[in-house]
């Protein structure tokens, strides 16, 4: 076998065996192949595709090529995986929610980059949070806790790592069964026996629209399922973003809201579906089992109280839930005012990430420092009316920062924005 | 500009600017631009092919991209480039038909490599002969004889030649912009001001279809025309052998046949073809105008003497139109016997290249040692009845050879095979 021949096949449309993907992989991963050829093949699927076959196979070979963390001697493991948002921290409200419904959440998170955030970081804002765990750790804090979120140790699927870099300069990420393979084969190596998928779409989203949402969702789910896993998937959007606070340790404040029956109507929408999608897959209920579970966890104060055994277990010098003070504070609150009377209209999700980033809240590259107490409190949101000089927002920073930047964000009108929808499918 | 953009814009399918193509080429040729972005920019390139104005562009630049060869101080310069066959002699018939008509014929030439021959090699086999010139000589000779065939000197269209090597290894050869460019861009760095193309078509050509060479022929004539020079084509058919000699020495000695008058039918009539090509395009003639010129030049004897002239002004230690005897002959002549009574239906080109390759006559590297004399002499031909135990064809070789080795590449019938059509096509 040689690496130009699949590169023939692939770009002639034919379908390569599993054979040919195992050797594939093994190729990517002990780094035998020259990129030249590599990002050849990569260009002639996205040209061509992949059968569902070929990704299944993709997939479950990325998945072997490392290490794998095994969570057979847990029960009820579930994971939950988001394409990525602006605002976006639901995993540290349904962690703690599923966990409550007797799931057992061990997760490996990432870092932000770019315009969205990471789990990793909105936790490390809490003071004494650590990340990092032995195998022997992790696996003791998920059975006693329940929940744990871990920094992504060891080399989980080291060949999607170096496919995704090369992909990434080579104008070849945008193809389905390479953006499936590469999110699939981390979380198959993962190890949780259920999966539900968060998929974003709108504006800050990954996938901007709803149909390239849907399809990213339906393959993920076909090739999970065809990988032996529970898996379903919940698509939401991403067109404003989620909540109304951005930044990590604010994003950590808002989750205690949440979980403390407080917060804003559309987070805990969210939370309430994801949580209920991961205690269904695990518990295999109706969805109506589910959701009652869910909200009792929630309603009950048995998430808030994992929540805070959770971060105590990680290291947290104080509960955040008894002592909101602990968490860091910006030196400056700027606010962000209208400039004129009307109805928001839009409120562009990108636009209030890369702000943030700007604000040093998130990284433009890997080895950047983070800000924790750097962000963004949205004060008014799509559909609200406001006069000239109203608080629209306001701005945690450290740096200097100019208003103005969050107000290209906004669109107003005269009349009223229509409803905006923020579940369009929670099951597939 | 960014090559990563490039990319993704020929991935949608956008048009390269002029520009675009200069920054492209210009990165190529000095070697800044690694090798996994430009593969899986000609992978996207063989999916969404090149307009006319980015294949002329791309031809130009890689013609600039190295020496040029500049015949500026010569009169009525045409070149003839086939794309390649097994038997394929005509450069050393239409080379003198051309001269003798009052063409300046002043070629570089390529080595054989794989199936196909070279006319350097065929050269070569004359004793003495040398193709390696100094610019001087070189323009020299072109003015005194007005025939100088060269081997490769300096560098043209090096960027040509990188990307050639890597489309080798990435399965992206077979695009017509890439091809076309690259044929043509060596073509135009060569400085005639006419070009005649030979293009072949068959199972010993590159194209193997009617169509395909068709498409090859049009686009070269359209970017050629395109890049200011005067050109046209010819389609003509490979799947035979052309000629009865394959074989370095043995071509020479078949071509000095159609320089006396004498030689097989089929070379003498593309030789015709190809040479009243080359005058129409040089003195602007009509077609009947310049095939009466070529063949007086052909039946007067002016286009022997001028490749008498032109091999003793390359070094030739004798004229073998005067002393046929200087040229090598092989070890061993060895008879191949019809094992059947019948017609002969086909007589694949490439198994006689193949062959050839085998007895030595060719390389299978560019390393390897040719030996000039070996070679094959096909005694009878498509169309022919033979009985079982005549003789079909001569091996002339220094090594051992099995006869079978060729016999597989007759085809016989009880009824006589349909006439084959030798020129498709001869102008555009």
């Amino acid at each position: 076998m040689e690496l130009r021949e699949l590169i023939l096949k692939k770009r002639d449309g034919g379908e390569l065996t599993r054979d040919e993907i195992t050797y594939l992989v093994k190729g990517v991963t002990d780094g035998s192949f020259p990129d030249y050829q590599l990002s050849a093949f990569l260009m002639a699927t996205v040209f061509r595709g992949m059968t569902e076959a070929e990704t299944a196979a993709l997939t479950m070979e990325m998945a072997h090529s490392g290490d794998t963390v095994d969570l057979s001697g847990l029960s009820h493991t579930v994971d939950k995986h988001s394409t990525g948002g602006v605002g976006d921290k639901t995993s540290l409200i349904v962690g703690p929610i599923a966990a409550a419904c007797g799931c057992t959440v061990a997760k490996m998170s990432g870092r932000g980059l770019g315009h969205t955030g990471g789990t990793v970081d909105k936790l490390e804002s809490v003071p004494g949070v650590k990340t990092e765990f032995t195998k022997e750790q992790f696996l003791k804090q998920a059975k006693e806790v329940g929940l744990i979120i871990a920094g992504q140790s060891g080399e989980l699927a080291p060949a999607d790592k170096k496919l995704y870099a090369l992909r990434d300069v080579t104008g070849t990420v945008e193809s389905l069964p390479l953006i499936v393979s590469s999110i699939m084969s981390k979380k198959l190596a993962s190890g949780a026996e259920s999966i539900l998928l968060d998929v974003k779409t709108g504006s800050g989203a990954f996938m901007h629209t709803l149909e390239d949402s849907e399809a990213l969702a339906r393959e993920m789910v076909k090739i999970g399922r065809a990988c032996g896993r529970r898996i379903d998937a919940v698509i939401s959007d991403m067109s404003v973003p989620l909540g109304n606070n951005i930044g990590n340790a604010l994003e950590v404040r808002e989750a205690m809201d949440v979980l403390r029956g407080e917060g804003p109507d559309d987070l805990k929408e969210l939370c309430l579906t994801l949580a209920a999608g991961m205690v269904r897959l695990s518990f295999d209920m109706t969805k109506e089992q589910a959701m009652e579970k869910t909200k009792r966890a929630l309603e009950g104060g048995h998430a808030a109280e994992c929540f805070s055994r959770f971060l105590v277990a990680q290291g947290a010098v104080a509960d955040p839930m008894e002592k909101p003070d602990c968490l860091p504070n910006a030196k400056y609150q700027i606010e962000v005012k209208a400039q004129e009377d009307g109805y928001i209209q839009a409120l562009d999700a990108l636009t209030c990430g890369n702000v943030c980033l700007r604000l040093g809240a998130g990284r433009m590259t890997k080895t950047d420092h983070i800000d924790p107490a750097a962000g963004i409190v949205l004060c008014r949101k799509i559909g609200d009316f406001v006069r000239c000089g109203d608080t629209l927002a306001v701005i945690h920073t450290s740096r200097e920062a100019d208003p103005a930047w969050l107000l290209s964000a906004y669109t107003f009108s005269d009349s009223p924005a229509a409803k905006r929808k923020l579940i369009y499918k929670s099951s597939f």
